[in-house]
């Protein structure tokens, strides 16, 4: 068989999770290799370094080196906002605008609200909420440019009320950003946008370099340049960053009665993300396996990323399970970052997932209705993060501060408890400061 | 002078801002150094590997080596928590029960809850919210053990009805835990305790070692190794980490009318947890500069540890402001992790408070309070972290994942904007999971 023959077969791994081993089970759900090569680390902070000291001039002959482009400013200034608004289609500016609608409706229902609580006669204690006053956002486009996340970290942005909203995107050889993301960047009142792109965006907005200001936090996804680099920016302590990022994936539990159709284009979605997507299938039923497996062939034949999605299918399972509570036992160990619940009664069902960043119930909900305009954000947590991580909301962008306020009563209600333990912990001088409160209320 | 005298001299830097130039004012601000030695990241990278492959073994023999400890158990067992009990004082036992209620008080009503909007006609987005499964909680136990931090830790754990929540802390000289740390885990019902301190602790949180289970997210505060090896073990991947750590901190704003002796109380017991803490005070006025400045020397001589505080002092700065604004300019910068208002309508000010960790309010509200028993967590961002992290709260022990239900109705009213935005993104796989569902749901 040749290479162009080989690459044209479809290879998807079907087990039975029953008949597997423990360390078979456990490959089963093995994400591919994530391991930051030690030269992508070097790579990376040399970049860091090279922007740090360098500024806008390093900005200059990094984006030269690496992306072929010389924008006129990094900035980008209003006529090019105006150019981009009239070049995008309308039904894509409309389409937006209505996203950013439905991402706005969901997010703000979930703003938390300030507390206060009287823990005790005299003694308040409360929780306010300030907007980070800082953010950078970084919209990714390697292979295509993603609007959609524009919406996705500049509504919540908004709603937080950040004082200061920067969004950085690699420019085009031509030295000019994508317009839609430029659109979408306006809808959401993102006050300055940088044609900027790679770790070299990351270092500028963490650390500020050129016309780019610094940041408190970063958020957005990336490729692995840009990913390390807000893992060395946030182990700096430069900034802080919304989540550990990798692939994407879904895992998706169907029974007998879905649509094979649906399944197979949910998991296609999936895979023409990138070669290293992960995707996963379990089922309790032998023939849905089958049905999705015949369905995957014809319709990756019709696609025009056909490569990417065949080489990440080859990395992904179809693996039949003797329970649906097996299935999401599974699904539990292995937290996807995508669940899409393929069930006749899923939404009964969603009471047993425990980790997942998004979930999508029923036959009529794809995944790509959550990546670009339910409501909910396509910012998740990946490679088993949604164990302790979830998704980005109005809070990521938000510092959440706690506040207390004693009267002369409420020292005198909780002072000695206070005394008692700062004793215990040899902690003479807080022991000292209430009891010198103590004395005062006490006259 | 010889060096004991030297030692004995207590020098506090004094400053008028406005005199300052913009170099001096960023070194007023800037915390002591907490660049990670190579050495530590090195000693952390070779003891974390050594966990990983050891397992008990290696427990056993770095708590030896480090610790010069043989406990007979890592873990402790029914009759050390009885004898724990009974070795307590039953004033601290109570003074820790008072304190778990109020705790538990003020994070219940700060608790999440979940919702549903419809976002389109027949599109229902929901946030749902789940325990983190396995939780790891550090109470350390270097100069002195400190139960409180064991209520603060468990307290959010329970009230977030995590499934797992395992507890490490330091053995002493004889093996044993502290009885304090014991009955305080068991008052919020940490499920097991083991007597392992540093980053081998966490090393086997993060990755499960002889009888400690692995976690998907740890928490709490330590001393350079812990903090070090926390940090390594989330950018492994191996679990998540509820903040980075470093040196405590006080910033206090006090006015013409503030308690002098209780400025310098709350100072000093900040400055008493290391010689690294940070210590600043603003205020607008001169002469509570100068009544501060003498409180601290008459207080400092009475304290047992005199030495720690001097030392943290003698890093430490009082500002005079030309006004309280200027002040909490200055105080959002540096972003406190304990801010306290000493300030005669501390609760008007309190609206100027951008960034900090946690806030205390007027003469009777020393960060003692918090620190113990008013309600609020004790774990909380340090070294300008509060730009952008939030103190500990039961959130740091949930997800939050997300959901949507579309019915046939609702992919027909959403599904053409997401095939308009797929393909602006060039994913034809996403526009064709939507299409194959627009198909059937219009027939």
């Amino acid at each position: 068989m040749n290479a162009s023959l080989r690459t044209q077969s479809l290879t998807v791994q079907r087990s039975l999770w029953r008949a597997l081993d423990a360390d078979a089970q456990a490959r089963t759900l093995q994400r591919p290799a994530q391991t930051v090569a030690a030269q992508t680390r070097r790579t990376v902070a040399a970049l860091i370094d090279e922007v740090r000291s360098g500024g806008l001039e390093a900005l200059r002959a990094i984006t030269a080196r690496l992306d072929g482009a010389a924008p006129a400013s990094f900035e980008v200034g209003q006529a090019e906002f105006a150019a981009a608004e009239a070049a995008i289609d309308p039904a894509l500016k409309q389409a937006m605008v209505e996203a950013a609608a439905r991402i706005e409706a969901f997010h703000r229902a979930g703003i938390a609200q300030p507390y206060a609580v009287e823990t005790a006669p005299g003694v308040v204690c409360e929780r306010i909420i300030r907007p980070i006053a800082r953010v950078g956002l970084y919209v990714p486009a390697g292979s295509a440019p993603l609007p959609s996340t524009a919406l996705m970290l500049g509504v919540p942005a908004r709603l937080a009320g950040c004082r200061q909203v920067v969004l950085c995107t690699p420019p085009r050889k031509d030295g000019s950003a994508d317009p839609a993301v430029l659109v979408a960047a306006r809808l959401t009142g993102v006050s300055r946008v940088f044609v900027l792109g790679g770790a070299q965006a990351i270092a500028a907005m963490a650390y500020g370099a050129g016309p780019v200001p610094a940041c408190d936090k970063l958020f957005g996804p990336g490729n692995a340049y840009v990913t390390e680099a807000k893992q060395q920016v946030a182990q700096n302590g430069a900034a802080a960053i919304d989540m550990p990022a990798g692939p994407s994936e879904v895992l998706v539990i169907a029974d007998a009665g879905a649509n094979a159709a649906f399944v197979a284009a949910d998991l296609l979605s999936q895979a023409e993300h990138g070669p290293d997507s992960q995707v996963l299938l379990l089922s309790d039923d032998a023939g849905l396996l089958d049905r999705v497996e015949a369905e995957l062939a014809a319709q990756l034949a019709a696609l025009p990323r056909a490569d990417i999605a065949r080489q990440a299918l080859s990395a992904s399972r179809l693996v039949q399970v003797d329970s649906l509570d097996e299935a999401f036992a599974i699904s539990n160990a292995y937290a996807p970052e995508h669940l899409i619940l393929a069930l006749r009664d899923a939404r009964m069902w969603l009471a047993k997932v425990e980790a997942a960043g998004s979930v999508f119930l029923g036959d009529y909900t794809p995944e790509a209705l959550g990546d670009y305009c339910s409501g909910t954000n396509h910012v998740l947590p990946t490679s088993g993060a949604a164990r302790a991580y979830s998704g980005v909301s109005v809070a990521s962008f938000q510092n959440f501060v706690s506040v207390q306020a004693a009267s002369a009563a409420g020292i005198l209600a909780i002072g000695p408890s206070a005394v008692t333990l700062a004793t215990a912990e040899s902690l003479e001088a807080h022991a000292n400061a209430v009891r010198l409160r103590l004395q005062e209320a006490g006259r």
